[in-house]
């Protein structure tokens, strides 16, 4: 057990925490004001039942013992509810194993929570619970088996646990989660889009953010906590989880001015959403990458990333999908592209010791990157697809077209999102203070 | 000295001093928007305030050698001013004693903050600095010693400087600080509640909060902080640290979807105010509770407590006092709950290595849960009414009944918290842009 | 290699990462709601801008190998990309190099984006991030080698790389960046304040803060990120670092008290931005001076600043330079407060293990102290003044009269911050609910 690896593994579980009311702020700030409160309860929602169901069995369902030896799942019942876990002998790597839990279980609840974007303004509350669970068992736990877990081997270099097959058999390079979280993410938010439906104002009229700080202030602790996710993920406080940081500085920075700048050009101006929405980018792409890419490299991913999928964005006007906050446009595209562009990128000069195509190392990583990108793209999509149905099936999904119309946030949680109407500070700044406005004070009271 | 347990006690203090502006949020979004200032201040305040006692003579009196030997109070000069505690030499256990020192200081800080919830929108700021400064010297350093000061032992298991009573004598399990920081700031807030009175508005009219999404933000830098507050209180980056951050994050999932689900059947819908306030509950709950139980059990404590603070908050229209954030219904029942849990629901198999009522261990834990709990409570209440009865006659406490219809933001601070006035922002969305407005906007201005 | 060491820069790298994020928010906050994103895009552009230079050639101009050996500049192509430094073998002290270029970059962003607070309301974006890029270049790189970079030495104590001038040949001691951060970006704010000339409304109406919300918010992350901004330049988790969250810790708390006393006094009243700006002053101070004073020279450090800089930031309307968000009034005064308070209060018993005059040490100290202050300030003022003018020269940095009246977030991003009117929130809180409402609801949609 080493100490320093832990505190960094504790400290990374906890940023990436933060990450999901993070997300919560950048998706809230989006939506109209009637919206913003369901959409910040999607992702709480999210923590909330995926943290539950984590404990009980999904991280077994992840890392167990793999059924049957050919990669596809953990064992549920292997680890259920951890308590075979919580003793000092019980270590993964150089940590405690329920370090790796907590860090785990913050994942699989930001996927989740990741999703909600495609569906603002008209998701009912209750059916997106049991969605969430559902996509958690049925989706997320495969997944992140398939990519995360790792063959554990004896010293002799014999397979003592089998993991998951893109991990193992594929060898895809997915540091943090490009496949397992965004690609996975994004094609369900795909698939939840279409079976819910446009919303009624959409496209004629989507509703302009109606508060640009929060998704300012959303996206600043989603980089804040991202560092965690990425930098985390090498399980250590050593040279990779320091190159991962600076990747994912410099990456994100990158990505930022790409979409900057592909607004100045074609809109003339670069906007605060425009910002926001790079970084975010920035991050999805460098998260496969970050540990196989140099800093030059990361530039590269960055910068395309975000011009792409600043351009992405507008693809749901062209097909006609109402992916309300661009889940898609930013999270299955940017991380395609932060997935494949490993292919290309992938430096052995970074901790992950590959060369990509243009670093000398031929197709070989690209294809295995192909790969894991539409194996994972493909299943999210097809079984997000059924589950969605499913819920509308059996307990319908969406509100009815009156609540939409009054707003969903009075509809689902009874509750409105803001009352600045009994500050007084507007109408302050407007009459001069007296006795007047004392007396109007008490008479509205 | 170890460098991963170091770095792990710093990182977990500067998380713990993120919980106050947390706090603020989590108090401010709930109240008018012309009390939201000085619900921030009351928080800013406990910061100030407590930071230069703590420094002075507060760890002196929580953490020096006992006076007299009955566990009462720490020697308030042992240490004043911290200078002899500077040296590479001086450690707690395998931390520096300086990263020790601060570390609690944030404890010290958050738990005076926390009352403020109680008298929203009418207490003076001045008695409220007073009132904090008192308390904090009163309460909170005498009891952070009974709870938190252990015994000190040489290597053949002598005691060498004696610790508090409920540390030592009683020997109660509070892992972060359910008795001395939730028991303790419950009972002042329900003293203070009682000493200042009620709002001139309420119950009839306790005002909508005026920004439900700083409540989530509040509750989600809450979160985030409090995996400092209870894995940092492991004072070590090891498998108790573990176990704590994988149980606060289940315990807490857990009390969300319980007050969520009491809300649901009671009222119909679940709110985000619901589930801001459940996260915070389930946090209360699991903070003495943390080391103790297993992952299950932290699912039993959580959901359990979720449950009963959502019917507790409605007990201050029962009794009639105005305790306006529901610092009773949040932090005195949950912390008493949490507490009084570990009697029922500890387990060997968790770090602390005791048998609570239902793993076979009796009523042996219960009763020295119940001994600390009520000792507090007791304490707290009774010295709480005392200094808040002295400020109130030395100094007058609360703000006039005019200052209290115009609002306290106005009158104690000289300030509105928003002017969206001059935004021209509302305006915009609605007339079309173009001479005609920017003509406006001149004459305007 | 030491883990513990790692993980707690590591941590520090993301904690300085946030600051810029929650600067946005202390200075956004202070604006009209007409130019909040622009405040905030300042902010980001700076992260996007100099996150990219410092990788390519940042990193390597202020920490290379000196060029000429006279401590005025590293070799800006000694680490071009920063590709030599990724390999397991390359440590700064006990920690992987990257780790420290990581957390170095994040001072560099902090920098720049600080002076924006200058130039509210009136600087178009472009040109900004142009000046960003050319100030890091010119201004920023080289002080930084100045100040931060330290001789290298074998273990016979020879020179083997030699460093900048002011931290090896006058040795001032600036722990954190009270000069290279606070006196250099105050300093630059001067500059730009007086190339860009005063808004138009200013200093007749120079604009409520429009949500002072958000600038305790920003305050809140600031405080939170200056652990691992002045705890994480020990670049170790140690005793030193512990001994810098205490005093950062401290100083902070008594400089906001001390702003608000004069508050108290001057004005009547304790107000919530004097409250953040007390807390930011008091950052400020302790920066260069953390690991110099004991706690109490802390109190000492943090109460005089905070009392000056209350005083200070009605200097721009004695001198008529519209600062607009007071970059001079809080940096460079709380930097030079700071930086020559250490020859003061410096302490032998803290870790630096230097007397300042108050202690013994005579004026040594002190001069050392001024000399840095003064060549960093007179540097810094004369080349922003250059590099503003030159901005101004060639692409114009100033927004028109017109779109100045319009208000700079529609003019140069065209966006509005806030969309509050289709919420209905407002609305709702004034008409009885009911089947009318929906009705109304349904017309406006």
């Amino acid at each position: 057990m080493n100490s320093g690896d832990t505190a960094w593994v504790l400290v990374s579980a906890a940023l990436v925490l933060l990450m999901t009311p993070g997300l919560a702020f950048f998706y809230g700030g989006m939506v109209r004001s009637r919206g913003v409160l369901n959409m910040l309860m999607m992702s709480l929602g999210s923590i909330g039942v995926v943290g539950v169901l984590w404990v009980l069995f999904g991280y077994s369902a992840a890392f167990g013992s793999d059924v049957g030896g050919v990669g596809l799942l953990g064992n549920p019942a292997e680890f259920f509810g951890l308590s075979s876990l919580l003793g000092e002998d019980q270590l993964s790597g150089s940590i405690p194993t329920l370090a790796f839990v907590g860090f785990q279980a913050m994942f699989a609840i930001l996927t989740v929570a990741l999703i909600s974007g495609a569906i603002a303004d008209r998701a009912r509350f209750g059916p997106w619970l049991l969605f969430a669970a559902l996509w958690a068992v049925v989706v997320y736990f495969p997944v992140a088996h398939w990519v995360f877990a790792f063959d554990s081997t004896d010293d002799a270099g014999n397979v003592t646990a089998v993991g998951g097959w893109i991990a193992n058999r594929i060898a895809a390079i997915d540091f943090a989660g490009g496949t397992a979280v965004h690609i996975n993410a994004g094609a369900a938010a795909l698939a939840l889009a279409l079976v819910l439906g446009k919303r009624k104002s959409w496209p004629k009229d989507p509703g302009k953010p109606h508060n640009l700080p929060f998704v300012v202030l959303g996206a600043g602790l989603l980089w804040f906590g991202w560092f965690g996710f990425n930098a985390g993920s090498a399980l250590a406080a050593d040279t990779t989880a320091a190159v991962v940081l600076v990747n994912t500085l410099v990456a994100t920075s990158a990505a930022m001015l790409g979409w900057l700048l592909v607004e100045r050009i074609r809109d003339g101006r670069a906007t605060t959403l425009g910002a926001a929405s790079g970084i975010v980018a920035g991050l999805v792409a460098i998260t496969p990458a970050c540990s196989s890419v140099t800093p030059l490299g990361a530039i590269a991913v960055g910068a395309i990333t975000g011009a792409v999928c600043a351009l992405s964005v507008s693809l749901k006007f062209r097909f006609g999908y109402d992916d309300s906050l661009d889940v898609v446009g930013v999270h299955l595209v940017g991380g395609l592209m932060g997935t494949l562009l490993v292919g290309l990128f992938a430096s052995s000069a970074a901790p992950a010791g590959v060369d990509g195509l243009f670093y000398g190392g031929g197709l070989d990583q690209l294809w295995r990157q192909a790969v894991g990108a539409v194996a994972v793209l493909v299943y999210s999509f097809v079984l997000s697809l059924v589950l969605a149905l499913l819920v509308k099936a059996v307990v319908g999904f969406r509100v009815s077209a009156e609540d939409e119309a009054v707003g969903i946030d009075e509809t689902e949680h009874a509750e409105a999102a803001y009352h600045f109407g009994d500050s007084g500070s507007a109408r302050r700044t407007q009459v001069p203070a007296g006795e007047a406005e004392r007396k109007l004070e008490g008479s509205r009271a």
